[in-house]
């Protein structure tokens, strides 16, 4: 192992006190970004005023930041562009996908994949009419159901409650027999452990960026597609950034060349800014290392709350190869244990209806961190202390 | 008047030897947003981490700030939300508009609206087949061409080369008596002059927020939803934040209450605490003292210019009812002529093929900006320094 993880986790400011499980919905602040956000606010925005698209070179993030991005999840330069939500993102790639293969009008998916993503399709396919349906099926039964009806496939790589990780390379060549595209969506995925879009077959994928990537609330989408599609595919949302001549100001949209036309509008340079800083932290950083270390620190987490909380159901798989970066236990009073946690300095969060959620990241949890995190979940569990007014009033959880 | 302009003046941090006349492209820094950054950053991301969608109220800010937009634009409180770019909510807005007028599949814009709104349609109407046609006019031509086929009459309230402006409340009637809907775009309009989007009829509307808001590059759209419409209105980009309960993780959708339907994936929490501070400047300023005085700023520009340039022409309406808040003059060498104004401190933009552009906001523009711009420009003219290699070479411009 070469990854420096002690130098990593001095590169997060985390509060005194917390131990924070809950990468997996918003990452910690990285020490760069105050400052860079300062530099493009003061010394950009403020100085060059419109100059900064191209003098700082604004206009150009979305690539450029899309490349560093494409390092981090096998894809090839030039595959991957930044910009929109994970939402909007999934639905670009959903419709340019069916486009590519005509006569199809079946997107397939999981009762395991993020509601967003199924609300997005749902969406698609209600706009798109003439036959087009989204068919939903359990997880474990994806493979078996890509049939020559099938004109995409759309799975989140890892369940969002369980942590349960999805085959993609088996997927997307299972998919190619039959003559589907598969969408691969990477929120769980995307700095949680080494993916390999090019290697493993992906047509498009999708991914945001404040989760494992610390870009801070509501970093930009990213999105991929493979270079083989690249001239082929016809974007849904045709915004003006995607344009062949974005400047040029033609009448009729042309799209622009490769990953350049997955663009929309007016990219949020401040946004882009904190996750460009955010990306330094990655420097150094050798994917198969974090791997390794997240599921060591992982199998410490899951064998010290088995052995002291055996009112905790685990429901994150055992086998490695089917696991994401987080490790979830099923309670029925899940909502209010998470509460009491939080309310210690251990903070993971809750899914409905009874999924407690710990993420798990070498980038800035160490033995020490899930060794105090596992002792007060058992103190709480053993106590009942969860069992109070305070922890069960249920507030807007994220 | 009531409004301190001199006051509105001082709120902003503008360069040493700049007058800046592109705030109808990006808005100049105001002096609160840097600090406010800091505390989102330091205090809220770093201290609160996932705490701060509910503890810093992050999940409620593309409401609540839509609020204050709303106050801007004459809309009801409630009708306006922040998220996205334009160019998506332009998308939205018309996929919604158009389910709620059946069996009309006609789009009516014209060939002086900004070319992403035409762009997104025409990319809409691809979606949706089945007849859907996108069908542009010339700019006086809009209100003739309503008829009982069109469905959605999708018009940017002011022209981003010429600033001519549309008579908004006109068109809205006569779309409303032929049974259509108008799609109203505030780009250039929102923090430009009074818009009253309720008195006026309007049923949807959009806008961007770092032209004459000032919320910096890449600041979050808005949309309009007219109360009347939102319970029936179903969004085309339907994402979880815009889901009736989207911490239950339902798997089907049910569009949220009023215009949070309109929502779709995570809000850019940085960029909108940037608009937040920016909107501070609006604070005891009076739209129609606003409104005055940029028009007495643009004579006061208009006659000088005329008056010692006689070969640059006139773009932008006389009459002050068909005029928004830039002034636009024609030349052939337009390009050359605003890189030579930018190299001495002018700052406007140019519009392929020959459009100079002035955005003149009382806000931050007075009476000697003005002379001493109009002064620079008649120089460069009767001088020719434009005509500079340096000037002519093309480079990408915003």
């Amino acid at each position: 192992m070469t990854t420096d993880f002690a130098a990593t986790k001095r590169q997060f400011l985390l509060p005194e006190g917390v131990i924070y499980l809950d990468g997996n919905s918003l990452g910690p602040l990285p020490r760069g970004v105050a400052e860079r956000l300062q530099t493009t606010v003061a010394d950009e925005w403020g100085q060059m005023l419109i100059r900064g698209w191209n003098t700082a070179g604004w206009m150009d993030m979305p690539a450029r930041v899309g490349n560093r991005i494409a390092r981090l999840v096998g894809a090839e330069p030039g595959s991957v562009v930044m910009g929109d939500t994970l939402s909007i993102k999934v639905y670009q790639a959903l419709a340019s996908a069916l486009e590519l293969v005509p006569g199809r009008r079946v997107i397939l998916s999981d009762t395991g994949n993020f509601p967003s993503d199924l609300y997005i399709a749902d969406g698609l396919v209600r706009t798109l009419g003439d036959g087009h349906v989204l068919k939903t099926v359990a997880p474990e039964a994806v493979e078996d159901a890509i049939d020559g009806s099938v004109g995409v496939v759309m799975v989140t790589e890892v369940d969002y409650r369980t942590g349960r990780r999805h085959d993609m390379a088996r997927l997307a060549a299972k998919a190619h027999a039959h003559g589907a595209l598969l969408v691969w969506d990477l929120a769980h995925s995307a700095g949680a452990f080494p993916v390999h879009l090019a290697r493993d077959g992906a047509d498009f994928a999708v991914g945001c960026t404040y989760k494992y990537l610390n870009s801070g609330p509501g970093g930009p989408a990213f999105i991929y597609l493979a270079p083989r599609h690249q001239d082929a595919a016809r974007p849904a949302l045709s915004g003006w950034l995607g344009h062949e001549a974005p400047f040029a100001f033609d009448l009729d949209y042309r799209p622009g060349a490769g990953i350049e036309r997955m663009r929309v509008g007016t990219p949020p340079i401040l946004q882009l800014a904190a996750l460009d800083a955010a990306l330094d932290v990655w420097n150094g950083v050798d994917l198969d290392d974090l791997r390794a270390r997240a599921l060591a620190l992982q199998d410490r987490f899951i064998a010290a709350v088995e052995t002291a909380c055996p009112m905790l159901t685990l429901a994150t798989p055992r086998d490695h190869g089917q696991r994401g970066s987080q490790v979830s236990f099923r309670h029925a009073e899940g909502y209010a244990i998470m509460q009491a946690l939080i309310a210690e300095g251990v903070i993971g969060d809750f899914r409905a209806p009874d999924i407690l959620r710990f993420g798990i990241t070498p980038l800035y949890i160490d033995e020490g961190d899930i060794d105090r995190a596992a002792a007060i979940l058992a103190r709480i569990m053993t106590t009942g202390s969860w069992d109070q007014p305070q922890f069960k009033a249920r507030a807007r959880v994220t």
